[in-house]
């Protein structure tokens, strides 16, 4: 059996889902209509945070109930799995480099904000910004990423995602991925070769 | 064999070693006596990034070579270690938080900034110590504090530290731990069971 485990950028992504589908619903139901030319010879799952992700943009009642039966939803058992020691102390040393960068990008707001007083909600909208490229792009920072990961090491999957911070801990921690933007190509290719079609 | 991971603050914060010696250096010299006494019996360690905090604090050539014999230098095998998922994942959960609140705290400064333009460096003090408040304390932030958790948990040894976030990690990890400020009392009840003295 073939695993795959999906991230939400496949489907939400405008850049990603480009090839799937015009909006999420439209992509959804083009995967689906792939994955059940593949049903019982690949799965495809996700995690619940990742679920809950996909039904805040996929309209239900238009892919129901395709997508309970072609997307298992499965946590990841995070009390068998274990974590080697040197994946954890990198991502303490890079969230504490970000930590200290993200005083910087705060201290810079205080000051612009002395010398022009009257944009300051420019100036908070630009520190968010900043503030949020600083600590959170890029890098492993919820737990929904997480348990995506976890689920790919558990079912020894392959994840496919177009986030950075995803595919880098992918790497660290031995897992297979495919990069989102090419899924559609690797689903066509898949029911060549493996499906009813 | 009885074995510790020390931490610095044992001999560095003053509110902890108080009962063990005036300054750093008294401190860590009364510490040795009961470790001379103890030889053998009991073992000693610290991480390779507790001990240059440490000789960032106390004169090296008033406790050489004791400080050599009685305290052991060990890195953590950090390739072999594995943590177990569900801690990593409320890691991340915990900075997750600690990240959104970060950025309330600069939020406000710059809004505390352009009411009160004359005191900007006023302000950015208390931002920074806000930030540090809402970012790192209490939290496992840093790669000596991670070392010193698997370096214990390697040797199965006893992790002292009066610090809240080694402490609630390593409760986390099934650890054991005493309280860096009972430590004295300890040693010598250790000296009095298992002691040459």
């Amino acid at each position: 059996m073939i695993r795959f485990v999906l991230d939400t950028s496949i489907f939400v992504n405008p850049d990603v889902r480009g090839k799937l589908g015009d909006n999420p619903t439209e992509a959804m139901k083009s995967f689906l209509s792939y994955a059940e030319k593949l049903f019982g010879r690949v799965e495809f799952y996700v995690s619940p945070g990742i679920y809950r992700e996909l039904t805040n943009f996929v309209e239900e009642e238009e892919v129901s109930p395709d997508i309970e039966l072609y997307i298992i939803r499965k946590p990841p058992n995070v009390h068998d799995i274990r974590i080697p020691a040197f994946v954890v102390y990198e991502l303490i040393e890079e969230i504490r480099r970000r930590i200290d960068k993200g005083l910087r990008v705060a201290e810079t707001a205080v000051r612009e904000s002395v010398i022009d007083i009257n944009n300051v909600d420019k100036i908070i909208r630009k520190l968010r910004r900043n503030y949020r490229r600083a600590l959170r792009e890029g890098i492993l920072d919820s737990k929904e990423d997480f348990e995506l990961i976890l689920l790919a090491k558990e079912l020894d999957a392959t994840i496919v995602s177009a986030d950075i911070g995803i595919l880098t801990w992918a790497q660290k921690m031995g897992i297979k991925w495919v990069d989102a933007v090419k899924f559609k190509e690797v689903l066509e290719e898949l029911v060549e070769k493996v499906g009813k079609g």
